[in-house]
């Protein structure tokens, strides 16, 4: 009997195992469902550019079925509400259906982590689905216009990003170039708009090359971007934010880009955590389970030092092409022969917006337009892996 | 000493009045003065257009410095906020500079007549000025990308429509244009979308041929438009509207085009007014005054059957356009030559959105294709009136 491979989430690490697969297993081999709450894929690494306004929406969908070959994936659209590896060996999605598994994967993604900072999860934005970062770029719109109705109220053109991490610094400097537009559009005096990234961490970009960080933040400051760093928000409101040292910012709009953690089914799963992320084995186990696998924002892998790889894009599609060889391998032998997994760092490039970035290769480190070729590169053979040369076409060049 | 001329007012009667007087007159004849809120004029017949998002807001705006010889006309950008005909004829503006006048031309429009109908001032929209049609436009767009966000709030898709007058019935003809564009921009299901017109008249178009009225309706409903004719409005909250029958309809946007009335500053004249509107004599003037002149939205005209025309862009042409000449004679003879003012009605045209509209020319009843076009030569005319060809070609294909 064929086994069952259940793989949920169609992020990064979700959806190249389940097209890895789709490529290696013949229709018969295997029955491969994969489950998604929509039924399209986006470049999560590129939400900060719709969310700013300057790139539409839609150019960073990519639907479904335009990747899955449907005889050889059932694709269920569907929301998981339970998992349980426990005892039933049984997955409930929200339209009432339960699937049960041989091998289980776990790639459902993170979600923002508001480190209980008060009034954060009810007055900021967030940039992490096509539908949030519509919501910003609109927003940032109605504020110019309601600007222009009630010009007593400066506030509405401040705009406060907390966190100066990769998703905050891209989208400060994405939000800068489209400012001098909107100040067009909407006849608006460009002096009038403050742009305001706030990062409680001593550093902007925490842990990357400080020469490169300090080369972003010369950039952003020139765009306009004011930083406030080692400057924990204190509290979120309707009318701003509340700084730790007390100071108040008025503000028409509160991005929080500060962190994510993992999902509240790994929480629910009765394996120990690190913020909704559990620390795999080296074959991308769930500790103590030969069948459930977990991998991208789910999962922790940790590094020779002992320090845990950042959850980013490019692990995440690492552990799928790998967790795809073993899953294929257990097919074909009945038993799995396991590999450990090796996360080989390709590079991090970081977008400042138009024409600048920073980034780092190996011991390299690359600024201005070098960064950017190398982003698109990044970004070009991910679109390749999942899509092939004609996704790279119809979606590449808009990137980066 | 040349005579001093104050004309309060650049919309459609201060700036044809203005415009007039500087083509009649040299240099040294009169000095005129031109006082205006903004730098520019725009063509208050097409605000539904942006209003809808049909039609960028800087297309229906037109700079005065296009218009307007400085050599000739002094202009001062300022707002008006106290006029006194009693004792010291003096004009006083926001930035504390008080005019004074040998003849002074009011023609500062209407404001919106809400009618004392709770919230409607808080919480409606209204198409009044460029500013606040950008408002509405963003509003429509910002309800679409909260509603992918909540798509449990299907009220966020209601937009309710106060007023089935001209401005209502243009603007929900507009608006059920942009809705196709705004569900394939959001992927949004059209068929949950609704825009209500609600009228408290026994008829939509009140004082239109009700045969053209059924036309207007029809087309309005095959665009999907639903009415609630005879239907006042009770109240209006932030979550949308009571009717008087008692009705609560959540809508997440109210448009308020219910009614106008005049300017509070025209009440405080110390002249009788009926909605902030002053019945003028047949040569424009302020009863009782001589050298004070009132049209526009600010002044009544009676026509035979003794029943006021309705305020329109075309009679406060027609009014600046009769008391340039008077003022013209005036400068040139001492005296003012009197001329009763006549109106003559060159016809009525509402667009019904693309493709349609209906009119009325003398007793030619017309719809469709030619009562666009029509309509387009009414626009044409005026902007030719004001800015000869270079501004039908820049302006002109745009509109209609």
């Amino acid at each position: 009997m064929t086994p069952k491979i259940l793989i949920l989430g169609a992020g990064y690490g979700g959806l190249t195992t389940a097209l890895r697969l789709q490529k290696e297993l013949h229709y018969n081999e295997a029955d491969i469902t994969l489950v998604n709450k929509h039924d399209y894929h986006y470049i999560t690494t590129h939400l900060h550019q719709p969310a700013a306004g300057t790139v539409d929406p839609r150019r960073i969908k990519i639907d479904l079925d335009e990747l899955i070959d449907k005889d050889r994936i059932n694709f269920i659209k569907a929301e998981v509400v339970a998992i349980d590896i426990q005892n039933e060996r049984k997955v409930t999605l929200d339209n009432g259906q339960g699937l049960t598994y041989d091998i289980l994967v776990i790639a459902l993604g993170s979600e923002v982590e508001t480190f209980g900072i008060e009034g954060l999860k009810e007055h900021a934005f967030t940039i992490r689905s096509i539908n949030s970062v519509q919501l910003i770029r609109e927003h940032i719109e109605y504020m110019f216009a309601k600007y222009k109705n009630e010009p007593g109220h400066p506030e509405y053109l401040t705009f406060i990003v907390g966190g100066a991490g990769f998703t905050g610094i891209e989208f400060v400097g994405e939000l800068a170039d489209r400012i001098p537009e909107l100040c067009e559009q909407f006849e608006v005096n460009p002096k009038k708009v403050r742009i305001i990234n706030i990062e409680a961490a001593p550093s902007a970009l925490p842990g990357f090359d400080p020469q490169l960080v300090d080369y972003a933040i010369e950039v952003l400051k020139n765009k306009g971007v004011e930083f406030k760093i080692n400057t924990p928000i204190k509290a979120c409101t309707e009318e701003g934010v509340t700084l730790a040292d007390g100071e108040e910012i008025k503000a028409g709009t509160v991005v929080w880009t500060g962190g994510v953690r993992g999902n509240k089914l790994i929480e629910m799963l009765g394996i120990e955590t690190m913020r909704a992320r559990i620390k795999v084995d080296e074959f991308l186990r769930a500790p103590g389970y030969q069948d459930v696998f977990i991998i991208g924002d789910n999962s922790i892998v940790f590094n020779e030092e002992g320090r845990p790889y950042p959850p980013t894009a490019q692990i995440a599609v690492q552990q799928g092409e790998h967790l795809a060889k073993q899953i294929t391998s257990y097919v074909r032998n009945g038993k799995m022969d396991l590999k450990p997994f090796k996360f080989n760092l390709r590079g991090t490039v970081a977008s400042l917006g138009k024409g600048e970035a920073i980034g780092k290769v190996g011991n390299r480190k690359m600024t201005g337009y070098t960064a950017l070729i190398m982003k698109q590169l990044i970004d070009n053979r991910y679109l390749y892996s999942i899509g092939g040369l004609p996704l790279v076409i119809k979606k590449g060049k808009l990137l980066g």
